[in-house]
């Protein structure tokens, strides 16, 4: 196989803290040794046509291998989980469990998380910002308490760290700027040992090497 | 291998459209020629440890088969589209692609339509309901526009009917109550070829015929 190449952002709409939807696949990359290359973006190129080839919703990561372009950070983790070993359990049965749990992350668990993200900041100058929390809480605060349950004492969430752990860590790490995994001592524990991986660590500082352009000043994140 | 078991529920909250996500799996099984049986829930089940060992976050759908106990209906889905053709392009390439499209659904464009659901019927006796509404169909516009110009005229996403486009079609039906699709013309005629699939109809049908018990009155949806 060809070395990957990784389309990111040089700016960051979270001053470095490796939110952005390319970290998953830095990390996931770091995790099985594969080297890449990683083509950036200034301000604004993501909306571009060239980029929109690669990804039809203006976002960032897309990914090419050997002729292959992929976009939605999801499905090339699942690609790289399914071409190198080290992030997949190697029996079927263990495999689609993993799977299962990076759904659980992008699809259960994300959305009430992303609810809050909008909540605090892109809809935080409206009148009504502070009566909705309520009910954006409630619904995280649901789901929070039972993947605590499930995750229990547990170091990852099914046997040996997989694809699943990391898309649910990177989804969980969204709510380190507000205080609420304090009453989840559990997933912050988790949270804190998938950052404590040399292979996230790598990651994030690759990440942050690579943010040399300007953020735009009105970006609202 | 064994026939599959789906854990679905006798009740619906949208009085039998199918939309409850138990659809993704029918579908999937009618599609690749699967039969499957079904253990029905009674409102309030989901709730039950006895369910929660099966799917955490106390939703449906569960699936079991050969001991493999699996939920996330993506997750599902993907592990049906693996064992059995029909779902997925025999390339490894086409295969990729596929399953970026099934994330491009679940973790792009559901949450923009999600917020839709929720601020229509959960939010709907809110004070601020009204308010908070053109910036969420704001992030819907975007996404569906972004979908539809890229769908242009093609029959499916990519190449043949996949994985992808049943989870595409299965998000966008959410739209139906609303006439956000009227403005997407290709996008209403994507997912009128969807419902028009053999497959399609008999898994509706099925679920319907299943939906013996009682929904509770102060069901919000």
């Amino acid at each position: 196989m060809s070395r990957p190449l990784l389309t990111a952002y040089n700016w960051s709409p979270d001053k470095g803290a490796g939110l952005v939807r390319d970290m998953r696949v830095r990390w996931a990359l770091e995790e099985v040794g594969q080297a890449y290359d990683v083509r950036h973006l200034n301000w604004g190129e993501q909306k571009e046509p060239a980029h929109r080839a690669r990804n039809p919703f203006g976002q960032v990561p897309a990914y090419e291998e050997d002729g292959l372009v992929l976009f939605e950070s999801g499905a090339i983790v699942l690609h790289i989980a399914d071409s190198r070993p080290g992030l997949f359990p190697e029996d079927k049965a263990g495999r689609a469990r993993a799977i299962e749990w990076m759904f659980a992350a992008l699809n259960t668990v994300e959305p009430t998380v992303w609810e809050l993200v909008i909540a605090k900041i892109i809809d935080a100058g409206e009148d009504w910002a502070e009566a909705r929390l309520p009910s954006v809480l409630k619904r995280l605060h649901e789901r929070l308490g039972e993947l605590s349950k499930r995750l229990g004492d547990s170091e990852w969430l099914d046997g040996a760290f997989s694809a699943g752990d990391l898309l649910m860590v990177q989804v969980l790490r969204n709510l380190k700027a507000s205080n609420i995994l304090a009453d989840y001592p559990n997933l912050a524990a988790y949270v804190a040992r998938g950052e404590a991986r040399p292979a996230f660590g790598r990651a994030l500082a690759d990440l942050r090497a690579g943010l040399t352009g300007q953020s735009p000043a009105d970006w609202p994140y």
